[in-house]
């Protein structure tokens, strides 16, 4: 196979500093300009790389026979490409990782010069990039989480949370909320609370689901945030009663709900599990996978809350997932169990020095570059008005609700009943209204985010006002083929 | 931190071809030398990093206060060194994963290059690194194992075999083998065989263990390789017929058992189990993370046998953990399951692009420079003799097995009884005796790796005669250390 002829880091670096003219921080900080943004056709490599996937790889959530995975031929900043000429704005970020949008020259210089110097090295060593981004982290994560547990990515790291509060508490139960995601693995799936937990769910995990707040589809039939969130308190510690506080090692959440929907959480629901936590000697695990690093506008969502965890989970934005990296925040009562006790688990990668040196890069661009006050301010100034101005005309568009560069709409049939655009895990005809949305949206240069009922709007962090711009109209556009569907 | 003085890729790639005048052929065909192995102390920098590294990371498989982490400043081909200028040949291969040794010039070339292509992209596209990696592996893998599900490591690919096989099958349980490991993620763990499981032990992880073969130490009172293998097969047949076939999902075994001891099966064991599979409609999974990619002179373990399995789980010198990376090699039967039904587990990270640009070249340098060869060839023309003769001279070595660059040493207290050097899962005092032999083994310059009661000599693939002679003096040095605690 021919690689396509491309430009090097030497070309991306060399180049003059942003010709964009965007008033924003992020743009004019930015050191490089996306110099390869014309695509290039180049249809026959495309081919053959997309013979050579349906030959030989077998896709994540897939059914391999009924997927057709578009070929990309490159990515930048905010955009990607396909092999037909055809340009993308991703207003997914991936899956929500690439936090400092594709290919910054500095990330990639600093992976290309530890991969010259010591691309590996096993875990029970002390390496320059692994102490440097264990200190870099803990300098940012809140309260005393201190002590940095590197994995490979954020299943793993849900898997090792839970297996840290078992044994420190020693007590068998984790809970977790519905309308939640995890990871993959076998103990984080069932942790999870979406329809992906069913074919591997597994009734003797030591998990127990209950309900968090959401106001707009509330399970405690509340009118107001006030009352969603003291039911909320009150239906959680009912189900601590009567599943036992001795039998339960954690309460896990993601600070924000990710990809089962972006419900932001209440004034005072994060604080009051804190307390009961605290009242009943649970560990709190706050999942920061996807909230975290400065998705939400702060570079931990639970900065958001002032709220401080045991143990918090991370990967996706710790490096923009240009290595794989995932890893769990530590407490020092936590850490302290571990002192003279061995901590049973661990992995060949963990601290994974060329996974490490991109995350000092990618925490230190997000710092000198403004990335976090960025995502707060384009999240405020010009998501949100412009999603609120979408909902007031298309009727689709049942709620509103997010932070910084992670929003959600929330699409309806009817916005009497809210009765959602689809039904919850649909396939097939029964999703025809999101598909044909998310075709829409890709029609006019977005590559949106889809699931369910919903779309979330989660581009780079570092995303400039004029991307945002260009990627509202698009959406503007495939909300007008959603309206179609309501009643 | 400062960064030390470094030499890049430039320096390394720059250079001519070897200046050593070993006659190996991996020593011949190698294109760089070791232009950095003198190394330059740095006490100052070494300081700062086993600080930071005390201060902020928790490390695998330790009680964080009782561990000593040495701060290692560089390491290239079969060496790496501290910042006090000890230089250490690496009897360990990393945890026996770096097959072509630390800092391959063309593996270090091809990230950097792919780093500057696209470092990153997620998993439901066609991207070229990914085809051309699923296609090169597909190539090489045994039977119609042709189609590959990328993850981030070992743990995760033994995770998701299982969920494969689980739903092939439409049955709960694993049969999984004493002395075995099979990864630190919750459901990986409850499979493994060996002391890891038991404080995450889950006894509703729907796993039955039962006993491999393993001559020296017979489960089966049998006292030659056939009456072992015969009686291992009816062992195992007999634990189906009571557990019940139809209950079963999959038997996964490492095709020789790495940390726990590399027990080389004897001829027929794995034909006997793949006939067992059969009869009874059981997924047959092999574990290849630690014995694939070279490690035992051929491409996979299976190879040696020639057996074919359902499933095979790699990881480590598939890209000899340059970038992490593992992934699951599957049948066309268990493909086709998924082929119409969605399979229901994924990560953010299968398929990395970075990660898989390096399993590329890994690959190609693994085929150009026939590092698999010469696993094989020194094998048994080197270690095999030297490892026999150290054996009739220190009579702490109850046995020596092995094959390829994948050897153990048995460590008896008395060859009589074979009793080992020291009980099971010793720690502190009891496992004095092999503390002593590492640092003994230490101290003549080489890193050993040691495991209970073994030393096992796992260098790099692609060692050369000269370092394998010197590590084997070492080795001599430090078993005289051992000798003194027989009896």
């Amino acid at each position: 196979m021919t690689l396509p002829p491309k430009g090097g880091v030497d070309n991306l670096s060399r180049k003059p500093p942003s010709r964009r003219q965007d008033a924003d921080i992020a743009s004019a900080s930015r050191t490089f300009t996306l110099g390869r943004m014309t695509p290039q056709p180049n249809p026959e490599v495309g081919a053959a790389v997309k013979a050579a996937d349906r030959a030989h790889v077998f896709h994540s959530w897939s059914a391999q026979e009924l997927i057709d995975p578009l070929a990309v031929a490159g990515a930048e900043g905010s955009y990607f490409w396909d092999y037909d000429g055809n340009r993308y704005l991703d207003f997914t970020s991936g899956l929500v990782y690439t936090n400092i949008g594709y290919q910054h020259p500095k990330v990639v210089a600093a992976i290309q010069e530890q991969a010259a110097r010591m691309t590996t090295f096993a875990p029970a060593f002390a390496i320059e990039a692994r102490s440097e981004a264990a200190r870099l982290i803990a300098e940012r994560t809140p309260g005393d989480l201190d002590k940095i547990f590197f994995t490979n990515g954020g299943a793993d790291a849900v898997e090792h949370a839970v297996r840290m509060a078992r044994l420190h508490t020693g007590r068998p139960k984790v809970l977790s909320a519905y309308r939640s995601y995890h990871g993959g693995t076998q103990q984080a799936v069932n942790i999870t609370g979406d329809p992906r937990r069913w074919p591997s769910d597994s009734a003797t995990a030591g998990v127990v689901h209950f309900w968090a707040p959401y106001l707009y589809r509330s399970r405690f039939y509340a009118e107001t945030e006030e009352q969603e969130c003291a039911r909320a308190l009150e239906h959680l510690e009912t189900t601590i009663a009567f599943e036992g506080p001795s039998t339960i090692a954690a309460i896990i959440l993601e600070t924000i709900p990710g990809t089962a929907g972006i419900m932001v959480p209440p004034p005072g629901y994060l604080a009051g599990v804190r307390e009961i936590c605290d009242k009943y000697g649970i560990v709190f695990v706050l999942d920061e996978v996807m909230a975290g690093f400065g998705r939400t506008g702060e570079w931990f969502a639970a900065d958001l809350f002032g709220v401080v965890p045991d143990l918090m989970t991370f990967a996706k934005g710790v490096n923009s997932g240009y290595v794989p990296l995932g890893g769990v925040a530590i407490s020092g009562a936590i850490a302290e169990t571990f002192g003279k006790r061995a901590y049973p688990g661990g992995l060949t990668y963990s601290g994974h020095p060329l996974a490490c040196a991109a995350a000092v890069a990618t925490i230190n661009v997000m710092a000198e570059e403004g990335v976090v006050e960025n995502a707060a301010r384009l999240g405020a100034s010009v998501v949100e008005p412009a999603l609120r101005e979408l909902a007031e005309r298309h009727p689709s568009v049942g709620e509103v609700r997010g932070v910084g560069m992670f929003w959600a709409l929330d699409l309806v049939k009817n916005r009497e009943t809210r009765e959602p655009l689809v039904p919850y895990n649909a396939a097939g005809e029964a999703n025809a209204p999101m598909a044909a949305f998310g075709a829409a949206a890709k029609k006019h240069g977005i590559w949106p985010f889809v699931n369910m009922n919903r779309t979330h709007v989660v581009p780079p962090c570092n995303v400039s006002e004029a991307e945002l711009k260009e990627g509202l109209a698009a959406l503007d556009a495939a909300l007008s083929v959603a309206d179609e569907y309501t009643e």
